[in-house]
């Protein structure tokens, strides 16, 4: 993934250096385990280890280009490197051994900084929706004018939904933990069960039960979809601060810095390019979903068409859900948020949103529900300056079953909102004493 | 779904019969769970039930026609065949509390029907390994022979991989077995979360906790997705049936009816269709992916763009999985395995299945790992009739420190598959006193 | 497709009737042009046509379940139906010279239907242009106020992408009307190429130059892919339009039918649901891309593996286009346009729209650019009640070179939109006497 | 992309560099052309270019970093370099008229790199046409055989195929040379129609008609879908390769280098890894359609949603076609084509591949169809090492009507392969002075 969308964390797991790293300690590990089970000389792994100080990737590279093969061209230095005890490097393996292993602990390296930052994610939330538990803001269904609801609310919803994701997340990391040391075709041809299980246990993976030469890609598709998923959770959440930042709406606006400029031809813009941005960051990610399923079919005991995939989506998907989750933090934490401006755009438009509730009460006064339907559909629609209830009252049959007073009374009581469900729900957050991680904003 | 593809006892559920008499007995429910909470005067349940004896599809769509809207024409219609007491049909509620909790209804009753399936898949599928445990077959990577695994143990490896398919399947399925009855924004304005969880546990539903005014749809893109991934796994073992099936491979065939026929120009033919067609419908299932994850991104408290798409998606994905999981136990279950073609092919290419075993070989003898990969290589890309071993015996350096016994001996002892693996795995299956649960074949 | 989403006149050509009809069309063009050039009896297709009265579809359903083969079962009902002289049926023939010939044709008759429709969208849209091409209304970026634009010429770029999207999908159209007589593997091994072209262009199609067994399917993703991008460019407009209608907007409005109903809580609710139901509908549109182009990497000669997929998504995304097209011309020739609100939203904002045309005023005036910019971002972030150019002019450096006469001038002629370009582009339609061909509404 | 699947001549447009450079070519090019139009001071173009000598691209990412804005960055960063007179620079333009004009010429000069490469694609097949005309391969449907062909009709199938993606290819690659100098939203409120055509003739581009604040985005998804459906036609391509590479068939085989190692397990591993790596590489080209048509549905005159997903598809979708199109032109080039094995394969099952001829023979002879079928499919299903000829001959009422020097002489007739269509379609190639424009191999 190009820098500007990828956090220094995550990517230097993804560079060549980690790699051959890895690879190294993967050699090694299969050696000491194989040492154990007494499978190759007693001391070859302290020899190796001593024997090679340094992985010149500069070198390996160049063998690469004769071999055409990069698992063998490792192979090879290290062998050169380490003179004679160097034959046992690799003994019994095949590349996948090492290369599917390996990037099982790049992807479990990787997750687990994308995992952490979910949690930023919860904590910015739980702080917004414990602010705006009663901030009262309009309801909208197909961009129009539904009842009122709270920002805490609305927020509660996408935090609801994120963490449904992250959970997701967490069980598709599990998933993909999974490494092997069974060979050629995963038959143990050459190494028995034994020194595969003792050697993944002390990298801190599971094996592959019935592996053909590589690892099954069911593993890693359901990684990359788990991340898609959540990816445009994100998305909807930015979605809608797109619609509250619309300059007729101005409810709830992305932050705009100091020194920041919005356009070079009218400097009075302020775009809400943050949120706008995560957008196409998620168009991304759910862009991995069909390479990583393509990837899963396999030819028999494995093709090698999945690597060149794998090469470019992985990587480019644990960055970009990183920086997702960097960014949607940061425009969430910052968000300007106007609750007059929710007040006035709820006023302004004659107590539509009071037809619900009113269309119970004259159901209630025993009014049929299809006339009381159509009374209130009526009133509302009319184009007048005049306040919906007035309207109404006018329709005989209405104010022969109630009044101003009444309507007045039950539209007071009808409109609220669950705010209750919050508290009960987010209660830690909502002690007096909780203390934001983050610090005080 | 075509007829074609869509089982019946799924395609029953997604009926519109079914759906109207779903949305009845979910507003019945709700009435029962209103007046119970004493919202509604006592007995309307009873009444409603009395006066609605038919629900008339026909009058129903030509109230929508007028309306044009799906609920408030069966509400409407509900009314006026229950007269006055028909008014608190629907009280309090919105649309999608029907509509949403419906569908949960319609997804969890056809899940059950897929996932009973995926048991047989289970079945069939250890069955062969059982019975195919020891049976060798050439292991291939890139199509090329690589070394020697069994039949049980690439049927091994799949069943795994559709096991974990299908636990992901379970999971998502639990995801979605949502309803709602929060009203128009989810607020609970008019109707308490009491009522709410009151309803819907007698339906066997949980609710959706902070609402928008419907249940939020990554439930559904959850479920989209592993359905995908299920039928990648299964398009897996399909594509490797269909290259097992080649002219020149010829080790396990799809089985063909006595009285089908392949090709109206070449009677000759039998031709792996079966496992074709299933190739396509997974194009099919994954495709529907995409447009699921569109549909979480709705605007604000919801907008209707995911209707349309749910409408074709949802009911084709489950149809389709029933039927790929049907075909697949079919196939499977039918195989024609020649474990006589397999030995052939593997002896047909002078051994060179050996050279891993062999090299491991040269290893143990001293030789260092580079000298003796070369040798190997060389000895085994001669273009002779000649066996492998034979020519790599030619090499002054390889019969310095080997020879054809120790060789022999060595191979005998190296080309082994855990088989005991595969048995200690699927003991249950092992055992002889293991009755086949869908009789003997 | 649902019948909900498919044109009667376009999914009639995809019933089985329609179908079986084809082949027996496309069965006795082959039959006339063998005979033409000799290679079968003369008179065999009078024959033929004269013994076979009806195409009993369900005599061929019952073959085709014992034959397990369409084609075939099709054949042999016409051989017993014919006799003797039935033997010359399909002779040298492949099922694909069939099927693949039959689907150019149904692709070939509901493609016409669609391309019609395209029209349809161009009138109404050049019909809006030309009523409000000098309708102001706020440009928007970002969904920020950017500079006014008029509605005329919003709909002018929507009507150049769409039409882009019509000339591609001509194209694609063209590239599909392709069949085949070329015999099981495409090498004329039966079947000269003169008869060949002879049947085909009876039919009106061309032939594949040089086939496998079947039609090259690049041909049938390359047309999924042009509907697929088409939907995308009406979802655009439908987007905008829903944006538009937003309650806080009220620019440009769905229009809502006298009868219908917006909701079953909120009697008020006038929701743009057939644009919202046009963006799902793009979306299904989009998803069949991927099956399609699977469906292009056949194995060797052909695999069916793309019967299945095409079975549902081609007639799928035909129907769904056509549907696309009738709904969308119904939105745009009923929209409630109120120019009225446009200029007020216009005017709402403190006149922030003027900076562009500001900053280059103050640049003409000798301003450096960055001074300028400052000044005026200054001004217009300013948090009053104010209008921007009187903030602004407060500002000593900005009323030393300019004042608020010069200031209003420049405004007024700088803020024009090219609607001339726009009469002289769609000159035909700005004529006085252009008749509408929809009739007046 | 990452360096490993990126060409370094399409690379180099796709730099910072090169960037920068385009924007300041297009900055000057508007200076001129409102100059020449009297927009501005006579003399300010020279001045600006005598003004700037270098583009500090270090010092224009530290103003973005402060105005997070990466053009108003370029241009304070050029106004600051060039004094008073800078003041003119950008005058009247919006971000986009530099961006979407520097796109369009970054993709016209990579796509130019692109198409060029097509050509020896034409080349390398057209010369394994002319070589292999008449070498006769048996035709596999459904991976079974079927009639033979021969391998230059196969390859003819291939090229006609790519040549159709090439001229999309070439269509999209005109629909995207589009720019645009029309301003914050497209309407030529301060820089007329006039000065942008000038300015984009200067510059080899068309003018985007009616813009919004940028070009259209259907013209780069039209881009990205033509670049996906060449890129799959080029992977049946190489699926066939890989089929042909399988140890059962070897009948013609990816080359195979001196040095090149194919596993580090199994040295006798010759592996079709470049045909499989491109079967990856084309999964990665159809990811990106999804994104690319995503990002057409932009809000109103633009947000900027699109901005991530181009900086990142676009790129790489060009890079990679590149790389794909150098890899496919290599490996079929260098192809190993053994003809002996293919006469082998069509012999080794018993003459199967003649039913369809002989069922012609029998139908000519007088049997009835069905018949006729019927006796050969029993014939040639016979679990036999007999000849299927023979065989059939047994039944008797085969035997009444024809003998087997009868069927012998048809089928040496009816088994041919259209040879001279290849040759009279490719005549130039078949001329014997044709001379290789890639030089002899």
């Amino acid at each position: 993934m190009i820098p500007r969308y990828s956090p220094p964390d995550i990517a230097e797991i993804w560079t060549e250096k980690w790699k051959y790293d890895t690879w190294f300690e993967i050699e090694l590990s299969a050696l000491r385990a194989m040492e154990h089970h007494k499978m190759i000389p007693k001391g070859t792994t302290k020899s190796v280890e001593k024997a090679i100080n340094v992985i010149d990737i500069e070198a390996i590279k160049n063998l690469e280009k004769e071999l055409r093969h990069d698992v063998l061209a490792f192979v090879t230095y290290l062998e050169r490197q380490a003179g004679p005890v160097g034959r046992w490097i690799h003994y019994g393996m095949t590349s996948s051994d090492i290369v599917d292993t390996a990037l099982a602990l790049q992807i479990d390296n990787s997750m687990n900084l994308v995992l952490a930052r979910t949690a930023l994610m919860t904590v910015v939330l739980k702080e917004k929706i414990k602010k705006h538990a009663s901030t009262r803001i309009m309801g909208r269904t197909h961009g129009v004018h539904a009842e009122p609801t709270t920002l805490g609310y609305v927020f509660a919803g996408h935090l609801e939904e994120i963490e449904r994701s992250v959970s997701r997340l967490y069980s598709a990391a599990d998933f993909v933990a999974v490494g092997k040391l069974s060979g050629a075709v995963g038959t143990h041809a050459h190494i028995p069960e034994e020194v595969e299980y003792h050697h993944l246990k002390s990298l801190g993976l599971k094996p592959e039960l019935f592996a053909t030469q590589v690892v099954s890609r069911d593993r890693h598709a359901n990684l990359i979809t788990s991340i898609a998923l959540l990816a445009t959770s994100l998305e909807r959440l930015m979605v809608n601060i797109r619609h509250y930042h619309r300059t007729e709406v101005g409810e709830v606006l992305e932050a705009f810095g100091e020194s920041q400029r919005g356009s070079s031809a009218m400097p009075h813009k302020q775009n809400p390019i943050g949120a706008e941005n995560l957008c196409g960051i998620a168009r991304l990610l759910r862009s991995y979903v069909h390479p990583a399923m393509e990837d899963m079919i396999l030819w028999h005991e494995r093709d090698i068409s999945h690597s060149s995939v794998e090469r470019v989506i992985i990587p480019d998907a644990i960055c970009l859900i990183g920086y997702m989750l960097d960014k949607s933090f940061e425009i969430i934490r910052d968000l300007k948020i106007d609750p007059e401006r929710m007040k006035q755009n709820i006023e302004n438009h004659n107590g539509q949103y009071l037809t619900g509730g009113v269309l119970l009460h004259l159901i209630w006064q025993g009014m049929p529900r299809e006339k009381a339907y159509l009374a209130i559909k009526s009133a509302s629609h009319a184009e007048t300056a005049y306040h919906f209830i007035s309207v109404l009252l006018e329709n005989k049959s209405v104010s022969k079953i109630t009044n101003r007073t009444k309507l007045k009374s039950v539209m007071a009581q009808k409109q609220n909102v669950a705010v209750n469900k919050l508290k009960e729900h987010y209660s830690d957050t909502f002690r007096p004493q909780w203390v934001h991680p983050l610090g005080s904003k």
